[in-house]
């Protein structure tokens, strides 16, 4: 059996019923859709994963890029899979029809791309790249820049690239030093160097633009004097397509991810590298943090892609490999049983399932508020906003156990590159790293968000999970405690905050990070199984997924509360020396 | 500053105090020998890991094994690895003078023996094996079996294997197939086929012996017809070693231990294969169990050892690599602080730490138990059977979690394998699968281990943390409670089994293991932290890292017991049909 990728049937329960997706055309944006364009574009998105992008994985991955002569050369398979990525519209699916879009809802494109990041993420990231870049310029650039930038991004012609950190900088945005110099023609001169550009090279389109952070000459120090730049490789001169002086100094080795290569990049080691100016000088990085939610969301879903299709390998093993027998079969002579009989491997499988489900409901939770926010909703953009870093970092956290314990259902094997587990297990790594670390998700959960308004976020929070605890069938009552629970711990954290020791308050974001992401994935199961009715056995295994996390995660929240509100100070205390 | 690969601190401050490894000369096997020859041994074994092992771990790692025309041939630098370590007698270090060995203590060896492993896996585990296969022989061949294969062996002339697994059986070894026929020379014809063998051909020596697992004509059904024989490469025939039969079917391309082949074997395809029966016919799997704990405690060092390794290397790097400032500086233009000033990345050393410290500790332990049981010390014994499927299992999986830390503290960079984490990372992973599964301890824990004799093991236990805790100067309270807690609950886990509900009982099997694991690692803390008084930064740190443990794991415990106590059903009741 073909792995699927990801369930349809789940996808199906979360899209019409969960988030209710067929009632997104009552919003003016989407008014020209109905239930079956989008069903239209889920349609071709799961044909191209399964037919297309999937039986290129693995020789992909094996291959990865390579960089000659200072360019770089992608896989050979990679031009097709891209080409029909692009043909579908992806990239600009979201987008309204002015520049070339779909004006789909970012509830259809997100589970939507979901299955194409399941069936290979390196060309479908090609693409979210390039959407990313080029939304950006249509948020903050002019018409001049749109046309000669975002268009061919949309239209899939160029690429684009995100081209934030610098080798010395790390996740510190602050400290970057890359130099724009005003130049006579009105553009800028930009020299400097940039690392783990995705994308930052390739030879399947003509061009790249790299959405550039640098600091205008004389530009405070720190965050507010950081400017974004559309810095393209080539750039258009006399009607023609120039050298514009970024060069490829290093392909860095990455363990996952391999058709993708990640590049640090040279700026103006010519001094002839043209960027152009989008937005307000110094708004650069404020800019960047407004595509920031969609960046992060994405990576949520690429972590539950991952963890997907890596638990479907090991559930069509489980129930293809015969190996030992139950534990109260005494006769040697008995005939092995599928590893799907043995009650830890169903275990090992349940909770990927939580896992998995979970995260893919949530990312049509988020998804469907950032629609719902971008029409104005206030009460979506507060749940948005406090749910990206869960949405970021779960899966992406979870989402690796997930894939380990794929790995571990296949043994021997399963160490082995001749099996698929462990390139997802490399790929899903890197989820937890880039677009701001499980660290900073934690800070950025507890430091900002929930506190953020007078803890209006909060509340809303609250009283949306309360509203599916009412209509659930389950037990439920450790989740409306839980809920209690984060609500107070909540209220003194940021008591503690507030009287002067932030360094109190968030030395166990890491720990409030996590209890959040239970309740929150808690609400999931919920939802799930609130909309999933009847006996068929897609919607037992729901409840039975739902009882899992319920009688197995959520009672863990009563502990990991207490070290946030004692604010445990072990590590806190170490000393450097003391290591 | 160079990786020291284990801390030389704690390794001493185990050895000498908690174990009293001095005290080990007062045994008669180790009577001739001092502390001053146990130093001078674990001193070479450190030289010879940090200034020959480590510095060749990177490129046997990049470049691995090679099959060229169904031989192995080895990196080029493992010739000289091998013959270093060899020389240095790490071979037959444990064994006997009689048989060319050094009579060096389990604990002293166990101990000298991490820093290689930490050094580099796979040459001293090409090692290992050979010593765990002429031990085989040793104790159960006779003399002309121990003279032919155990005595080359362990010289380091030839090397050895354990030939168990087969592709059809994995971990059931019940459904072994690989068959013997007696033939009128009095040796064995084997035919079958064997897959996963580590170090089943190699070009480093002449010859190799396959301790393998095969079935006598007749022989009964499962595990009780299942024999053990020597089955050399080349067999000794007139003087001379001519080709036994035995084929390299297939590179197993492993993603870790890559200097170290995992290959299929073909026996007999020409049925010319000739076995040596060692020990009694049938008696094969209790033979190799009694074996067993030697293999799952050097596990369950060089888990250790692969995560000690990477958190020096994560140390190293979060001290040096400057990144962000405090939660509290305002100023962008004061200086980037080192990453380990931030608290969540010390929480990630600390972690880091209070688990490699307790594997470390509790392989010392075990091995000290060894020691003991080995002359006759039955409470040893008890204690020794109760904390193995623990000393193989925790540092396989905790370490792999300390291995994933490792790598995130370098951030993007330890995505890449420019940097070493991932390395280990990939080679820590085979510890969780290789000699039982983490599932397999569990189920070896909680349904042997510590029901044995009527709970005389857990009780011995029990008494023996008790010992330490009443020394304790830290708050224990709380350990106290979790030791009385595994007390009653594998009291009534104990009591469920009896009545005929062996599911039940081991249904949690794999929390019963977590939950016991982490009093078996508080305990170590506990120890640890009575050995080292005063405030020099190395005992403030123990005490840190104990009171990081009890205060973040032990609490997690009683939800633990619950889930077990409870039988708590979710994956249990699952439906193959409902996933």
């Amino acid at each position: 059996m073909t792995n699927p990728l990801i369930d349809d049937r789940l996808v199906d329960l979360v899209l019409w019923d969960v988030v209710d997706a067929a009632r997104l055309t009552d919003l003016p944006r989407f008014q020209d859709h109905s239930r079956e364009t989008f069903e239209l574009y889920l349609g071709s998105c799961r044909r191209l994963a399964r037919e297309v992008l999937f039986p290129t994985y693995r020789e992909m991955d094996e291959a990865g890029a390579q960089l000659v002569d200072g360019r770089v050369k992608l896989h050979p398979k990679m031009r097709d899979a891209y080409a029909q990525i692009r043909e579908l519209g992806v990239i600009a699916a979201t987008r309204p029809e002015a520049v070339g879009g779909a004006s789909l809802p970012a509830t259809i494109a997100t589970m939507a791309h979901a299955y194409l990041q399941a069936g290979n993420l390196s060309p479908t990231a090609l693409c979210g790249l390039t959407t990313g870049a080029a939304h950006l310029i249509e948020a903050f650039g002019d018409e001049a820049l749109k046309e000669t930038f975002a268009l061919p991004m949309y239209e899939g012609r160029w690429t684009g690239t995100m081209a934030l950190t610098e080798p010395q900088a790390g996740s510190s945005l602050a400290d970057i030093t890359a130099r724009a110099t005003l130049a006579a023609d009105g553009t800028y001169r930009i020299e400097g160097s940039k690392i783990f550009i995705s994308g930052g090279d390739q030879d399947v389109t003509e061009n790249v633009v790299h959405l550039t952070l640098a600091r205008i000459d004389g530009a405070p120090p720190g965050t507010r004097g950081i400017s974004l730049f559309a810095v393209p490789r080539l750039r258009p001169e006399g009607g023609a397509l120039v050298d514009n002086d970024v060069e490829v100094s290093g392909l860095i080795h990455k363990i996952g991810w391999r058709a993708l290569p990640s590049l640090a990049l040279a700026y103006g080691s010519r001094g002839d590298c043209h960027g152009w100016l989008v937005g307000e000088p110094h708004r650069g990085l404020p800019q960047m943090f407004q595509m920031m939610n969609e960046a992060r969301l994405m990576i949520g879903v690429q972590g539950a892609a991952t963890a997907s299709v890596a638990y479907h390998e090991s559930l069509a093993y489980a129930r293809e490999r015969t190996q030992g027998r139950a534990l109260t079969t005494r006769d040697p002579a008995s005939p092995p049983v599928p590893l799907v009989e043995h009650a830890d491997v169903r275990r090992m499988l349940l909770r990927q399932k939580a896992i998995v489900d979970g995260s893919l409901c949530l990312a049509a939770v988020t998804a469907r508020l950032a629609d719902d926010a971008e029409h104005g909703d206030a009460r979506a953009q507060l749940l948005l906003d406090l749910l990206t870093p869960v949405t970021k970092s779960f899966p992406a956290e979870q989402g690796y156990e997930s894939n380990v314990l794929a790995l571990q259902i296949h043994g021997g094997y399963g160490y082995s590159s001749e099996y698929l587990p462990e390139a997802w297990l490399r790929d899903q790594k890197l989820n937890s790293i880039h677009e701001g670390t499980t660290g900073i998700q934690g800070l950025d959960l507890l430091g900002r968000k929930v506190v953020a308004k007078g803890g209006a976020a909060l509340a809303a929070f609250s009283a949306a999970v309360r509203e599916d605890l009412d209509r659930s069938a389950l037990d439920v009552g450790g989740v409306r405690a839980a809920l209690d629970r984060v609500g107070a711990l909540t209220a003194s954290l940021g008591a503690r905050g507030l009287s002067g020791d932030v360094a109190g308050m968030l030395a166990h974001s890491a720990d409030y990070l996590a209890l959040t992401s239970i309740v929150v994935i808690a609400w999931m199961h919920v939802k799930l199984t609130n909309a999933a009715a009847g006996d068929a056995p897609f919607a037992q295994g729901l409840r039975q997924s739902a009882r899992y996390w319920l009688a197995t995660e959520v009672p863990r929240i009563e502990h990991l509360a207490k070290l946030c509100e004692s604010a445990e100070s072990s590590y806190v205390e170490m000393q450097d020396d003391w290591f």
